[in-house]
């Protein structure tokens, strides 16, 4: 048998979703081992400065309130402005309201590169500070690159590797999808999602990292460590298949590996989801529209914070960022800032051996197409009272420890959001958390397995960024 | 064996992909032979009396013209709006343009009532006149009803069979999924495509029948008879799949069967075609906004027409509508009339005993999402000189008789459109038209197999009005 150039360690599978499944089975033989894995993220964090001071908006340097409209923007009308939504409603209980929200029509491109290391597919993963983060690096995709990124508006350096991006052949390419973000702080924002596999020999910088999707699962454990990014282009991986099957009956990764493998013992039919998505979109009224910042109703400006007068959901604010590691080093800039940490909660449920996650058609003014499938609960505790808490909530504050399989508090993107954080978390429950369809229900709920969701997540609009967090978490615990 | 109610001809098969094939190779043995339908379709064009005479807008009743907007309007705030559109895009030769469009943000219902009658797989078709029909009566789904018109704005009689749609148990529904209409005259309207099937015996009144699939893809075949309400629903049924397989090489059915029933013998993966959609969705800047219909430039309005300066594209008129047949006995409303018959063909070509069908990537500024995919040829030619010919047009122009698969006039909705037809080509070519992924071919054309639309056509958003059109006279050819 031939040597590969790299070392040959097992017979490379050609088919995608062995090689998919290898990957995620692959921890402690990747290309790196995980304790130079952890040295590396050591290391980085201590070669990459990156600071980000509070400012007036008075400070801000190119960026600036329109005398007119109010709306914040930057001089060269790139980037991204914030601007004023007002929106009518019949979802939920308040049915008219405005707010501020970020215009960023401009699509950019979040890829993994992929590539066959030793007969095992690893995702070249980047080590990147944001003036958002609230610890330093974060692990990215290979590219992170919005349209004013690569027509080189900022006068940066190249983005490495974007070009494997834009002119990838048909036949490397493993994912390719737009994707919504936060509709409630992004009007209409979406991005291009891309998995392109390479066979070119390419030696990234430092800053780089090929990792196995075992790896990421693994790191995917840890509090703030993998980003929004990463997260939302790992969810739009194909389906992995092991060889053997989903394993013995019974456990957990069993039930898992049958959720994630095929249609087969599916609570509702793929038809029936797709009908349920539609009448959700037909049956709410959505009526958003771009207004004036300065016509926003019940917010205040002050010298350094645009806030809700009630002191609720959100602020905008101003940062200095000083830098070492990035295409310019240093500049200001708008962000961002939630009031408080998020609970984003997936419930799951064995039914017959397969497992199924409880997910929500949600409402959000910024989405394209009136709702999109959410976690079982979204939202932050504390903006509710006793009386209108959202349902599921109050199972997710009372569960028992043996029913987490995952809890881990992870940041939102740190290029828009200035130390946002999320409790994420997947909890198993039992039957006493009925079937939607059934009476006793809830209709805007359903119970899908991690193939139909997988399906759904080849196309745009049907699952929202923080159900791609969690699918992408979810699969991590085969 | 038990003979089942209403008379068993064949064994019922369970499955459905063989029940559409089996309802779609019946044409002599439905519930009505084809003659009997041609003297109903006779007798309904005898029975409903349905003018329309064009009037000014003065003589709109419940109509006007807002005097602030300009924009024409009922007094309810209901059905639809004309108002105006600024588009600016980098599609296209031209970069900024202002026109009226149709507003109708409420979401109707189109529904074909299915039931099998003798173990065949029928749908309840309704003979219907709409005022825009050139011809009379003409075939519509069995239900096709604007939220107006359920909610009983207008004050008319209750819509038949509508609370089968707006209540069908979920292992009912064979299809139900928003689409598109037409993105240049509507602003992203969707409307609900549905097909439920039901066991109740119901009485329809003699505007309805039920045929087999087959006998509707002969009708397909008829100058202005199905309309493009059923056209749309049709286009959304499931794939079939013969008993057998698709028969003997060589011939055409067998190449459109092969094309139907699987991927195999796909010129791309679907992943490939999935990116490219994706790239066509990211390559195009498109930025439309609702103007006010009186600041719509290069258009102008007289006693009773809104037409172009240069009297390109379409005019809105208004009709008096009188009627023995509808809800109502008379109304009056406007009509988008566009000013020619247009051309809208789709070249196909057997690659490997495999029917490809040429679809475009085409931008319309009602759409949703930028792009959706539209037959190869979709013009009005007088509207082009020589030198800006869309691609195709001329392949179009200067085929020979043998190339012809189906040629046949079709009409738009009657309800929004005046006497707006079209001329529906299916064109058989060879090689001499490449492959467009290959040097020569041009980037926003593919070949797809007949089972990767219809798989498309699960999802909203991705196969325009006038291709959904073409998909269904498509499959009638096997």
């Amino acid at each position: 048998m031939q040597r590969r150039p790299q070392g040959l360690l097992r017979k490379p599978d050609a088919i995608l979703p062995r090689r998919i499944a290898r990957s995620a089975a692959t921890v402690d033989d990747g290309a790196l081992p995980l304790a130079e894995i952890w040295n590396w993220i050591a290391e980085q964090n201590r070669a990459q400065r990156h600071d980000a001071a509070r400012i007036p908006f008075a400070m801000l340097r190119n960026w600036s309130f329109d005398p007119d409209s109010g709306n914040l923007g930057h001089d060269s009308g790139r980037f991204f402005t914030v601007e004023g939504l007002e929106v009518f409603t019949d979802y939920g209980p308040v049915p008219h309201w405005s707010q501020p929200i970020i215009h960023q029509p401009e699509i950019g491109i979040l890829g993994f590169l992929a590539k066959d290391i030793g007969g095992v597919l690893h995702f070249l993963v980047q080590a990147k500070s944001e003036p958002g983060n609230h610890n330093g690096v974060q692990l990215s995709p290979t590219v992170q690159a919005t349209k004013s990124n690569y027509t080189r508006v900022h006068k940066g350096r190249d983005v490495p590797c974007l070009e494997y991006f834009r002119n990838a052949p048909p036949e490397n390419i493993l994912a390719d999808v737009l994707q919504s973000e936060q509709g409630s702080w992004f009007y209409r924002k979406r991005n291009r999602n891309m998995i392109v596999e390479i066979t070119d020999d390419i030696a990234p910088s430092d800053h780089f990292c090929w990792l196995t999707l075992g790896q990421l699962h693994e790191l995917l454990k840890v509090d703030n460590l993998v980003n929004m990014d990463a997260r939302t282009v790992l969810s739009c991986m194909p389906a992995g298949l092991a060889d053997g099957g989903p394993g013995p009956d019974g456990g957990l990764p069993a039930a898992i590996a049958r959720s994630a493998q095929s249609t087969a013992g599916s609570l509702h039919t793929s038809t029936a989801v797709m009908s349920w998505i539609t009448e959700h979109q037909t049956r709410h009224f959505v009526q958003t529209t771009p207004i004036q910042l300065k016509t926003v109703k019940e917010w205040h400006i002050t010298d350094d914070v645009i806030a809700h007068d009630r002191g609720l959901f959100f602020g905008i604010i101003a940062v200095e960022v000083t830098t070492n590691s990035r295409e310019v080093g240093g500049w200001t800039q708008p962000l961002v800032r939630p009031n408080s940490i998020g609970t984003i909660a997936l419930l799951v449920r064995r039914i017959d051996g397969v497992l199924h996650a409880l997910v929500n058609a949600r409402m959000e003014p910024g989405y394209l197409d009136v709702v999109e499938l959410a976690p079982t609960v979204q939202c932050s505790p504390e903006n509710y009272t006793d009386a209108d808490r959202p349902p599921y909530l109050d199972t997710v504050l009372n569960i028992r420890p043996e029913q987490v399989l995952y809890d881990v508090e992870l940041s939102e993107e740190g290029g828009r959001f200035y130390r946002a954080r999320n409790r994420y978390q997947i909890i198993e429950v039992g039957s006493e958390i009925p079937d939607c369809s059934a009476d006793g229900g809830l209709a805007g709920y359903r119970w899908l397995t991690l193939y139909q969701l997988t399906d759904l997540l080849r196309h745009s609009h049907y699952i929202n960024v923080q159900a791609r967090s969690l699918i992408a978490c979810l699969r991590g615990l085969q």
